[in-house]
């Protein structure tokens, strides 16, 4: 017991009261070094508030530098520290805006980074396959520009993007059933830009987002730290529970409803076209705009295509992003919007003190790319490539056959969703598959609410096909250190069964 | 007189009640289509109000497509609405959020949108000329990673910025005295991300931040878009006029002060060192951080360089902003960040919820650009360029002589800032300008507060030199349109007096 006393009537809010608290006592000596903090959820308990406030008190002390959180151990007191000296060294985390404590976790940064490690088989980033990204064409099509453009393609170029992209993307839009002006594009630095920008302009703190839950773990973040309240809404195999929306929307009135309606990440779903057209008529009816987040449509692998929502929108209330990070050159950072043109100039006002612009090699490059009628055939390509793998790691899954592991094999995208056994706990499994030499994304992280179930997101994209496997493996063995049991079960009746 | 009437004891903002007010007035059709309103220094009058808020209110309702600003005409109604239908198309402007609605005035968009137009000379946008930017050999080095590194290239890269470039960047700017680790380099997506990320860190609304008057228009907005009450110090030909600072850290106690204290956009002047140690001795007393934007240092075309603030800090209380845009690609969108750690991880985290990283490609090329050792000769070269088109810019305004002109010949970077004859209306000079074919950047834009003269920031970078004085020439036949006399005067009478 730590005995904390807060003051529910102050204006202080309680997280800040708990962190100079907690301050308090390392500062005197009471809370020594190496000290372990109760859970979360205890402390949470013991002061009848909201883990979530807990969390973010936890949160600021450790970019303070006065905690930290390790596997295994929980939360530790890391040094026992005096008050800043007044002409020492900055105190930073004292100068840091209220808004910007609400910054997420670093989840996403330290997936990336571990793309980077070579001992660690990565399931856990939705990157592509680098030996799949067609570096030889790009070359040469930069090659040309530089030889047609001269130097401009270095230049400075619009915030709504290089007017011929925004063309060719209108025009290659139309092929799939999108009808848009030019003006309607807005290129971004990315899709990720695309949600910050939605964030920013339709959120005040304390403005209702609807979201699916499971749901991108970035967009969550880009939504939390807008300091929107997040109304989670659940996926099943087919999408977002669009029968459950409707009391959502009359009871929350949110400024706006976030889905990924294909291949939807991390679940892999697919929302049918009955839905949606329920979906937007509700929609509609209630005058909040859709945010259809897109990324994956193109790497379908069986079946036929489902129309986006954007093309199936005749009251012009979705919000469409799209990205060529997935299929083309993430590191290049391009994405597109397409809105009405309020929402593209509203938008545009806001990137250019954001970046000015995305930058315009690349921009150049794509609007090539699309123009010589690259696309299509290299898109071919890619779902044969994606298609193999994504048969890989169903297979290796049914292998393995951890009994109580259930997943279901996705129609396209780059991701297979886990149910864990219920006897699995999650902090041995990041420690097992940490020493196992793999990664995934805990499904946790996908989540509004603390979910019920574990789960697990894996993504057969980024390695080759002879690691994939070894890969699935090992998280296989981590699951069943971690709790799972290691008999052998009928590969069907597990991986039949839908999991959400 | 339109009498409206405002309720100061509302919860609703004052400015969204002049716009409701407005709104059930033009949709009544008291206001009819063409109805001219009243300039919003006189209806803020009126109303006894800031002058602010009634700016804020008209941009409300030309966002809404209610109002149109014309130079010449002011603000007038463009059209008798009803309310938008129940199912009809979406009000945007209605869901936008309250914060996105300090979003800034297109000016910069509209700068970058003139310079792809061939009938100006575009003396307004800070934008390098494009041949001298140097495709041939980045294509030579592009080709060389490509080869070495494969489609990697293409990959997503840290939040933080490629390792390699964040070391090579390190060593770089050991050359320039300053002293940092590669963890304290943080590659951006330009310069002016680094001031979205400064401002999304330190400003909650109405947080201080002191800026120098006039200062980088771009800079101005973002701070005014994250809501912070902007206090302007004024420059003069020896920079931020630190002897006034002291009195303004007390009263307001800033979260930030920027300051451009090399080649400072627009002014172009110069903090001597002793300036920089008095500036530096009162931030650190006051424990305020320095946000010192550097874009220009490099480009130096006479006398011996003054080391930066960072390279002077003492107390770790600088963040220090530059760019490769002015020199090298700004199209590429790339700059860096030096910054203690903590800010570093904070403004990483936020970082990744923007555009995950910034384009790898680019970070590629530029470190192997820095590692090649072709920098300094570049630079070199630069130099020499843009010194001549420095000389022939004055020469040109000398040649004009327009009474009552007055200009300082910078001693390094892009602009020469311009203080125009009392004589010279604002509103006409804008049409004269645009009817002659030139686009300067107005001075009023660069200022928190109304200034006093009628200022012009003329940019010699981009035009090619043939082009140049051509442009000149046209600006000063604008001022003399706009009210500016047109008799002869002693060149250098006119030409050496201070500015501001």
């Amino acid at each position: 017991m730590l005995n904390l006393t807060i003051d529910r009537t102050s204006p202080v809010p309680l997280y800040r009261q708990i962190m100079e608290r907690l301050r308090e006592l390392i500062e005197a000596g009471t809370l020594p070094a190496g000290f372990q903090l109760p859970p979360e959820r205890k402390l949470a308990e013991e002061l009848g508030i909201n883990r979530s406030t807990v969390l973010a008190a936890y949160r600021g002390l450790k970019e303070q530098g006065l905690l930290d959180a390790h596997v295994g151990r929980g939360t530790v007191v890391t040094a026992t520290v005096g008050r800043p000296p007044a002409d020492g060294p900055v105190p930073w985390a004292h100068l840091f805006a209220e808004a910007s404590l609400s910054a997420h976790d670093p989840v996403l940064r330290d997936l990336l980074e571990l793309t980077e490690r070579h001992d660690v088989i990565s399931l856990a980033a939705g990157v592509p396959a680098p030996e799949l990204l067609p570096v030889e064409t790009l070359r040469r099509l930069f090659d040309e520009v530089v030889e047609e453009v001269g130097p401009a393609v270095l230049q400075y170029c619009p915030t709504e993007g290089h007017s011929p992209l925004r063309e060719s993307l209108s025009r290659w839009l139309a092929s799939r059933g999108i009808q848009c002006s030019a003006e309607q594009v807005l290129v971004l630095s990315g899709s990720q830009q695309g949600l910050d920008l939605a964030a920013r302009t339709f959120v005040d703190p304390g403005d209702v987002v609807v979201v699916e839950e499971p749901s991108y773990v970035a967009a969550l973040q880009v939504f939390r730290t807008a300091r929107a309240r997040l109304i989670g809404v659940p996926v099943d195999e087919d999408g977002l529970r669009v029968d459950l929306l409707a009391s959502v929307l009359k009871r929350h009135r949110p400024k706006l409803i976030y889905t990924l309606p294909t291949f939807q990440n991390p679940s892999g779903a697919v929302m049918p076209l009955e839905r949606r057209k329920a979906l937007l008529e509700l929609a509609g009816r209630h005058g909040v705009p859709v945010l259809e987040d897109d990324p994956y449509s193109e790497l379908r692998y069986d079946g036929e295509p489902v129309p986006s929502l954007r093309a199936l929108d005749r009251e012009g209330i979705v919000l469409y992003l799209s990205t060529a990070s997935k299929v083309l050159f993430p590191g290049m950072r391009l994405g597109f919007l397409v809105a009405p043109e309020p929402v593209v100039r509203r938008f545009a006002l806001l990137k250019q003190g954001m970046d000015l612009h995305s930058n315009s090699v690349g921009q150049f490059v794509l609007d090539r790319f699309i123009r010589a009628g690259l696309y299509d055939p290299y898109l071919a390509g890619l779902r044969k490539a994606y298609g193999r793998r994504r048969d890989l790691m169903d297979a290796a899954l049914g292998e393995c056959a951890v009994p109580g592991l259930q997943w279901r094999r996705p129609l396209g995208g780059f991701y297979v969703w886990c149910r864990l056994p219920r006897t699995v706990e999650r902090g041995r499994l990041l420690t097992a598959a940490a020493d196992a030499g793999v990664a995934y994304l805990p499904g946790r992280t996908c989540f509004v609410e603390e979910p019920e179930g574990v789960y697990a997101r894996l993504s057969f994209s980024y390695p080759p096909e002879e690691t994939l496997r070894e890969g699935v493996l090992r998280f296989a063995r981590s699951v069943i250190e971690a709790g799972g049991r290691g008999t052998t079960v009928n590969r069907t009746a597990v991986g039949t069964r839908p999991i959400v």
